[in-house]
């Protein structure tokens, strides 16, 4: 496997290969066409959405052999929409000779709700007391420990809400635990926080760090409604943040974009809910506020290129259009303040991410 | 063939069928793909920019028979990057059932420049002196009229500076006939301009005209090579220009971008060089200086969608890389107030357009 920060800034006309046919994986697609590279989708749905804008597509599991190696001999470089790639899958893309980033510690450590919080609190970013709990034994006594009410979470897994139950009783313990299936979970404290923040960073093959102004999320339902950036936040608690990005980053010897989620607590204090190792919901308003998004951005970070400007020029509310709300697109085509982004997907299932719109304000 | 005004507007997962694969068809296929359209090509060439970001390619010729009914059937709406389709391939293409816009008759004044001149001055966009030539007679009698030196052109095809003539005695006369191969002409004075100038602008299906702000234009060997806008100009002449454009697209009953090259005489006076009715590469600051740029718009236009905003919010120069100018990728990918757009094409032939820069830099 060729080390990462030992090879040249990849050429346009090379192929970046996208684990994850989604909307993320899309607009990762859409960015690598403006720079020129030739991109690939290996996703198992025919026609995925990212797939639809790019050169082409392997209809395939994630985890197929014979489509991951074909994958990774075709592409110059591989990524992830998503975090939960097997380490298999890694290993083998790697062999078949494309560099993968971001790397596999990153993928193992955001995989694991345990691992992830150890990880954190070893880098001093601080998180929500935790104990792992295999069994009802560790969960009576992480109960104790942490105190009540406290958040029952598999370990791996689970998005937007799905895999997590509140305890708010020892009596709930069992049945809480029952009804993750036996699966290993996390038991997490209740952390008093005023608001959920977010921070969107890179990090280039060359170690540069380069950090967005932060994001305020709204959630409906364990699924983000909305962000607003930049959030208004005083000087000292942003720095923290973006001292908190970057040991997470150096910390991974991270390559490309992260997402991390953070508790305010209103007193200065910032917790980290989770990081996820890959371009980020809350990060969609930078298509509209940044000269260089998310997405561009972690293109260039996966190329090699340098990494681009993180300042905002504007103001934006970026909210999740869920199921039919895709239906605003007429209403919203007509506002000169909102910007339209439709992830070309057909079937509006019910809190289904279809699109977003960015409601665009002056700065200041 | 259903008139375009009478349809509802186009809604996402319609599909959109862009006849050119090239730069201008790939970046209207990434505007089409963010408002949540399918695209599909049809070029000749297999793996074209354009087809290598869009939903799929046809690969026929521009006047196939069989493939144009494919298309017409397959596409809600066609639309062209280039202004010299057959006007029998848009005829197939509505037969099939296709809205297509910009319509026929734009097509065939923008094809002929004897006709184009005539449509311009008919609806009061002022143009230079101009003769039809079809023979020695015409050139003799024309060259008379106009003065020396005067520009023979073929009436049709030709571009970048292709298939023009300076006359400057009249005993070059017979030469420069000959030099055109016996094809129809037109003989054109000489505009004494100071600079050109050229605007972009949209008109959709309910009448209504959006104009960008003016871009001053550098040419080099007949190919633009580069774009300032908002261009400096008094707010007279800038009035007199948008009601050009205006007049022009009314006059067509246009659906869709048209790009409007205009001579400035130095003196308040604005002549039209030529229209293009597309989007058009001295548009291309757009994309970094307007929150809705040219292909967007183009888009919104031919789905029947509102137009989108055209102010700028930035100033731009919009530089082309031409040939292995596009080697300067690595340079201008680390300066951050340069943004690279590149078109995905593998051969970089002399003078072949292979991307821009957009240099962006605050307005005022």
């Amino acid at each position: 496997m060729r080390a990462v920060a030992d090879v040249s800034p990849l050429a346009p006309g090379s192929t970046i290969g996208i684990l994850g046919g989604g909307q993320l994986g899309r607009m990762l697609s859409q960015a690598a066409s403006r720079l020129g590279f030739d991109v690939v989708i290996l996703d198992p749905e025919e026609n995925s959405p990212a797939g639809r804008v790019s050169r082409g597509q392997i209809v395939a599991a994630y985890d197929d052999p014979t489509a991951l190696t074909v994958f990774g001999r075709v592409c110059d470089v591989v990524t992830f929409e998503f975090e939960n790639v097997p380490a298999s899958s890694v290993e083998r893309l790697a062999e078949a000779g494309a560099l993968v980033a971001p790397g596999p510690t990153a993928l193992a450590v955001a995989q694991d709700r345990v691992d992830e919080k150890t990880f954190l609190n070893a880098v001093g970013a601080p998180t929500v007391g935790f104990v792992a709990v295999d069994g009802l034994n560790d969960l009576t006594a992480g109960l104790e420990a942490l105190g009540l009410p406290a958040l029952l979470k598999t370990r791996r897994d689970g998005y937007d809400g799905k895999g997590q139950v509140w305890i708010k009783s020892a009596k709930q313990a069992g049945a809480a635990l029952a009804s993750l299936g036996g699966r290993p979970a996390i038991l997490e404290a209740k952390a008093p926080f005023i608001r959920e923040l977010s921070i969107i960073a890179a990090r280039g093959r060359d170690g540069s760090v380069a950090v967005y102004p932060l994001g305020e999320n709204r959630h409906a339902g364990g699924v983000l409604r909305t962000t607003q950036a930049p959030a208004v936040i005083d000087a000292k608690t942003e720095r923290r943040a973006k001292a908190i990005a970057a040991a997470v980053l150096d910390g991974l010897a991270y390559v490309g974009v992260i997402g991390i989620e953070l508790f305010d607590l209103g007193d200065g204090r910032l917790l980290v809910n989770e990081i996820a190792p890959r371009v980020h919901n809350t990060g969609h308003w930078t298509q509209d506020g940044c000269v260089c998004d998310q997405f561009e951005q972690h293109i260039r970070a996966i190329a090699g290129w340098p990494l681009g400007p993180t300042a905002a020029h504007a103001r934006v509310e970026m909210t999740n259009l869920l199921g039919d709300e895709v239906e605003q697109w007429s209403r919203v085509s007509a506002r000169p303040d909102q910007r339209l982004h439709l992830y070309g997907k057909t079937d509006a299932r019910p809190g289904r991410k279809m699109g977003h719109v960015n409601r665009v304000r002056p700065l200041g």
